[in-house]
């Protein structure tokens, strides 16, 4: 679905501020709080909780996240999902979450509405009440950017820093092709796995595949090691390549480094029980240079996707 | 000082992604702490905290918020500011900021140094660390969206909510001509009026004033009332207008409800002693209908900053 609108009467700014943010109301219904615990007031209040809290943020802009082809409850889902995977990536669980949305006066505003509508029901089902938020205009853009907080599910926070040489390195799910296949907003964030993966003293350091693995592994990476992945490893997503899963991003599977000492058997078989529908797959070791098997991807050839590739203007 | 560049080698997109974020680092310094507690990890982690806890988010965008009349050590420092004078409004105080940006490839990097070090300077100087982010790019566009989280300063939260007609309106600071005067990226949150305001049990509801008090006022205005305001107790910037003082907007500044039980003259002699240099203003009281005095402001006139004045396109 297109976006932007050619009628004016169709438009949000023909809505007026007050009647959209009425609007907004009603498309978020349960989803969003009364205020001061939701939308309304200066700030939204958020209850008391123990423990730490995790905060991360993540946009969708169109033409970069989204294009005329995902329809615009997709979009909204697919908003929230990202930070739900950054969070899975931590072991935490969701709190709240506050919307910045910086539009065209001439977005439709049936657009609008099924793109709050999908947020609303994936708020929902994750139970993630959106409490807040701001609506900005400015020309030729559609840009919403979802500031979540949460706390860690148990004791334990699980960052990207804490492997060694010598530990397994693991994935969940596929890679590959997830922009062909639909999977950048059809894909499940991994909260559960990631809770679990957080309770198990063996795994060291863990994040969240989305910009490609070859990229990602280097922020998992011990000083002084490096990953060796062996290519047929890697679990494909159907028809795709192993440059794909290497270089695609959008993923959104969580990677984690497994501490050499655990027995892999044991902890799959636990993961099995655990989750016997997501599939666990071994795909290499992190190792000191001087311990490379042969045959191993060669990932340097690889860069992931790249955040901030202008458009040459000299 | 204009943003963007013509030579492709002074914009960002020439320092490519991964010097950015390490600029970045570099240019938040202090302000920014180290990963997971900052920058580097899926999500930041923020240390546990009793209370209930405040999150308000807001923007800042190139040709709404700031222009190149603005220097950008000012615009980060607007961004961090109006956000704070949302907490100060519930009686809050900063715990972290998290920011998003969206940007063209051709802005230039020194603009960009700029503003990140004026939001550095600013979260420096108000203990805000800058936990984490988002950088993306959009074509033509430059707009950073800031997420504060808070807690509670005292035991009391103060609402929109809670006003009762006979209440007196007041305001802090002066009002109007906020973009001529340059106040609107010059002004100071006033975090530790908000505090002590929520401390006072007579101050029954609390708001910001962002887009002109004839707009914002109707949320602070309790169902079956109005407010009575007297033309010439406005405090008007010099130079300035009552309907500038009314309409224009971008003021920061609080507007609260006192109890109409409570002692006007000594509140404003603790408040005198609390804050000498703060200006604090009766401006007139919420009345029934029928107990309107004469001679008050008509504000049905005045309509405030829209934030969704779309051009017309058919």
């Amino acid at each position: 679905m297109h976006p932007f609108t050619r009628h004016h009467a169709d438009s949000v700014s023909a809505l007026g501020e007050e009647k959209l943010i009425a609007a907004i109301r009603r498309w978020l219904g349960s989803a969003s709080p009364r205020a001061p615990f939701g939308i309304g007031d200066d700030c939204a209040v958020l209850p008391a909780a123990r423990g730490r809290r995790l905060i991360t943020v993540d946009p969708v802009i169109y033409g970069r996240h989204f294009d005329d082809t995902v329809p615009p409850r997709a979009v909204g889902a697919k908003l929230l999902k990202r930070n739900l995977s950054d969070l899975a990536a931590m072991g935490g669980r969701p709190t709240a979450a506050v919307l910045a949305l910086t539009l065209d006066a001439g977005v439709s505003r049936k657009w609008l509405e099924q793109f709050y509508r999908g947020l609303a029901a994936c708020a929902r089902h994750y139970r993630v009440p959106i409490v807040g938020g701001d609506i900005a205009q400015a020309d030729g853009i559609i840009a919403a950017s979802l500031t979540l907080v949460g706390t860690a599910s148990g004791r334990r926070i699980v960052t990207r820093t804490g492997a060694r040489a010598g530990d397994w390195i693991y994935v969940t799910g596929r890679l590959g092709g997830s922009l062909r296949s639909g999977h950048h907003y059809r894909f499940t964030p991994r909260l559960a796995e990631g809770a679990w993966l957080a309770r198990q003293t063996g795994v060291r350091a863990m994040m969240d595949l989305s910009d490609g693995l070859a990229k990602d592994l280097r922020a998992l990476t011990p000083p002084g090691a490096l990953p060796a992945l062996l290519p047929g490893s890697l679990p494909l997503r159907p028809g795709g390549t192993v440059a794909a899963a290497l270089g695609d991003g959008e993923d959104y599977e969580l990677v984690f480094a497994l501490a050499a000492r655990t027995d892999p058997t044991g902890f799959e078989r636990a993961w099995r029980r655990a989750f016997p529908r997501t599939r666990l797959t071994q795909i290499g070791r992190f190792v000191s240079p001087g311990n490379s098997p042969p045959g191993i991807v060669n990932l340097t050839k690889f860069h992931g996707y790249e955040h901030l590739k202008g458009s040459r203007r000299s």
